[in-house]
């Protein structure tokens, strides 16, 4: 990629860091409106904390780090935080879209630049940004973006939190034709897709060969967010559907596939028993050891080759949902020249292609002589003995590796990482003291339709009703604004009244 | 147009008429969840009344009609009512889009076609439908629509209340550029495009000329819906936008278009100088006398022509609401050929080009001797005597014109003809029993934005925030369904206390 290192700049246009006073980026706190007056920002002085995403580590970071002691200046194509838990609720009406994000700019940043971080000048402490002025809530993962004019932004420190893409391994058509559910753009689109579907399969001139066709709703991966998503599915078809298309009801199918021999890994064997036999009992078809080949469209439904299939098997919908891959900026970065104009280089995690940190989350270069890459549980490699720290650049969330440990590229694992860091960097003006991150882990936690969940901790396991229960206080719990706070219970009990709307947004 | 009369059997698919047990698009009624059973939906020996049409006409009579005595067929692209008084709330975020529609499936109808009725054989008693599998909510105003396979519907009598289509005058360029108001997916689109403008506002890249030409937001026609846009897009503005984007104040403006010496010609003088008083007070510019020639688009912004200005006006958004032209299923059928078999053909009024009825809104033939236009207001006209009904056919609303009354275009005129004709139709199963249409006009009301309403009737003149209480509690009242009169004051209190939330949906 062009543009990294000295020429950065080359766009000629940028945030001056000098005049900090005087940045045209500036924005004064938001706070809930009526409640307080608008307070006045001192900018003198404090140190740019440029944060790369708006996910769970960059949102989290943005929002942990002390507005009094430092300037914070978020970069991400998106100007909201999705809730990503929610998403699956929110494909199918049970909330509304809104209440599943949390704007960026209510968080009184400093500066919000809505773009695309394209190069990084680690030397200059410069991050090339191209604007993002088209998509945003609306943008659907892996569909064109286009992108604005570029320009820099400088930094004092740098907290690089730009998550992983979807993973689509190459499988030709993947990319066109399936349906992700990482924003909500994309859960916006499967929405869409799901309640067109219905209509077209509606319609009198419509065969019964075709309804079962379009009617046939496919998930690829068997994780948490596939599994929820079937879940969810499920309810909208049975509690919804069902009542305005009594005569649909006999095409409906749902099948997850996966190409690992069970689905919910990370689940223990009763848990993930008890998940197996709740889709069983809803007619949830759960395929594992399938790997797919292919995916085309064929008129208005899609076909599926799975390997070692002789036919290939029809779909409406295809909804993809198999892991992660690193964000392109990554392997820019890992490739960038000489970062810190003593020969090094970023050092790479060679299982997951991500940036490798100390424990204290800051980013580790390979000295010139070691150009091989680093095992991610390196701790007790000689390898690792060679890395030093990039000084003032921090990676966390899922585009980073910690030296020593496998953190999994989890919601939870991202956010604590962040305030960790947030928090180190509010009480350690000169960068972090030393104590290292420690990851608690709260436990996994996933809906499988019929008012029905699974939940697994260290403590203990739950599920059916109670672990439901569990399920929705915990993320009314941990949704993130007052807003939403009363919003999502109110759209839970309309729901529960009336019924999910069906009207395509 | 083809297709009418005997052809329009020719797409060779149709619901059967004589077999109204066993057709296939049955619905039961749609009852809230848990307060009552699904009701079982006896369909034998009722006549089928088939509505053309969701607006406020078409919902109207499908809420009014009897379920019990008739079976009620709704025709209309789009699968929900809008409530139209709510869209410029819900195009700057006061309101969520879905509170200002209704699905028309929640009515429990007995048949629903989500298509356009593109002919009808009234000699036969068939519609024509062209399916529309794609657009929904999310389709706007004079944008391309994509049309599905074609089928026939069969009547027993048959109720036209299609609406009418934005007037443009031909004006070159307004089709393509200007943003319209008539449903919640023009709401939706001109929400994203004054977002998109900010932003792009925003960008440290962009000039501040090039700024004062995006952040110039036009309104063209100074009636009602205009007037209430640029009153709620002030509000937005002056309330959210200008708190998060401090240094793009001072490039805001607003300006109102009009081809009259007036705006709102509907209210008495008294009340037409408070809106403009508001109006001035808020830094609305109302420009009068005013015709526009032609709009394009130059980069990211948009050129105005004016008749007799030197110069083109740069704006960011043109919202167009200038008046209504008739729907083009209107202009076909004014030009069937023969519709009832005695050579007469079905009376056009000369000032609106709508459908003639009579008092009782049954369609008016001219005969074959006349074959000149009539005059809406002909009741004193010797034309008149000639006309004919046709049986079973009615029309109502916008598209219809009631001889010797010249109704305005308004929902309030639409939705009382659907009730009246509804009503006629429960009580006497052999048409009408001559008691004719009576309009009561229940005033004018228009919010100008903080917190400021005007509202004029027979009775009395409102203006300030008592006719803004009287506004909100009016609209309130009139919302249809238990949930959006539940949602709608939650919005209202989540906006007042939180804002409106700027993400781009």
């Amino acid at each position: 990629m062009d543009g990294v290192g000295r020429s950065v700049l080359s766009t000629g246009v940028g945030v001056s860091r000098t005049t900090t006073t005087t940045v045209r980026l500036t924005y004064t706190a938001r706070v809930p409106r009526r409640w307080a007056s608008v307070s006045a920002n001192p900018a003198a002085h404090k140190e740019r904390i440029v944060i790369l995403g708006s996910g769970w580590a960059g949102y989290a970071a943005a929002r942990t780090l002390s507005a009094a002691k430092s300037r914070r200046i978020l970069i991400s194509p998106r100007s909201h935080f999705a809730f990503t838990p929610l998403l699956a609720s929110t494909s199918v009406g049970t909330l509304e879209f809104r209440a599943a994000l949390e704007p960026v700019r209510r968080l009184g940043l400093d500066e919000f630049h809505q773009g695309w971080a394209s190069a990084v000048d680690f030397r200059n402490k410069l991050v090339r940004v191209d604007a993002n002025e088209r998509g945003d809530v609306s943008a659907a993962t892996n569909r064109p973006q286009t992108k604005g004019p570029a320009y820099t932004v400088p930094y004092d420190k740098l907290i690089i939190a730009v998550g992983c893409h979807s993973q689509t391994f190459g499988i030709e058509g993947v990319p066109e034709h399936a349906n992700f559910l990482r924003d909500v753009g994309d859960a916006r689109a499967i929405r869409l897709r799901i309640l067109q579907i219905i209509e077209t399969a509606n319609l009198p001139t419509t065969t019964d060969a075709e309804r079962a066709r379009l009617l046939h709703f496919v998930v690829v991966g068997g994780g948490p967010t596939g599994i929820e998503f079937a879940g969810e599915l499920h309810d909208l078809l049975r509690d919804d559907v069902a009542r305005m298309y009594p005569e649909l009801v006999r095409h409906f199918a749902i099948t997850v596939y996966d190409i690992a021999p069970k689905v919910l890994p990370m689940f223990g064997p009763e848990l993930a028993a008890y998940a197996t036999d709740t889709f069983r009992r809803q007619g949830i078809r759960v395929k594992t050891q399938r790997r797919l080949t292919r995916l085309r469209r064929d008129g208005r439904s899609l076909m599926i080759r799975i390997h070692g299939e002789d036919d290939e098997v029809p779909a409406g919908i295809v909804v993809w949902s198999t892991g992660l891959t690193q964000n392109p900026l990554i392997k820019t970065l890992v490739e960038s020249p000489d970062p810190d104009g003593q020969g090094r280089s970023i050092a790479k995690d060679a299982r997951t292609g991500g940036i490798v940190t100390n424990a204290s989350l800051q980013v580790q270069l390979q000295g010139s002589a070691q150009q091989g890459e680093l095992g991610g549980d390196g701790g007790g490699d000689g390898t690792t003995t060679t890395t030093t720290t990039l000084k003032d650049v921090y990676a966390t969330g899922d585009c980073a590796s910690v030296q020593g440990s496998k953190y999994p590229a989890t919601a939870q694992v991202a956010a604590q990482q962040a305030v960790y860091l947030a928090k180190q960097l509010n009480s350690n003006q000169d960068g972090p003291d030393g104590r290292p991150f420690r990851f608690r882990n709260w436990g996994v936690m996933t809906y499988l339709g019929g008012w029905r969940a699974i939940h697994q901790s260290t403590q203990n396991n739950l599920k059916g009703w109670a672990a439901w229960v569990l399920w929705r206080s915990a993320y009314l719990t941990r949704s993130m604004s007052f807003r939403n706070r009363i919003m999502i219970p109110v759209y839970w009990s309309v729901t529960y009244l009336f019924g999910r709307d069906i009207s395509r947004f």
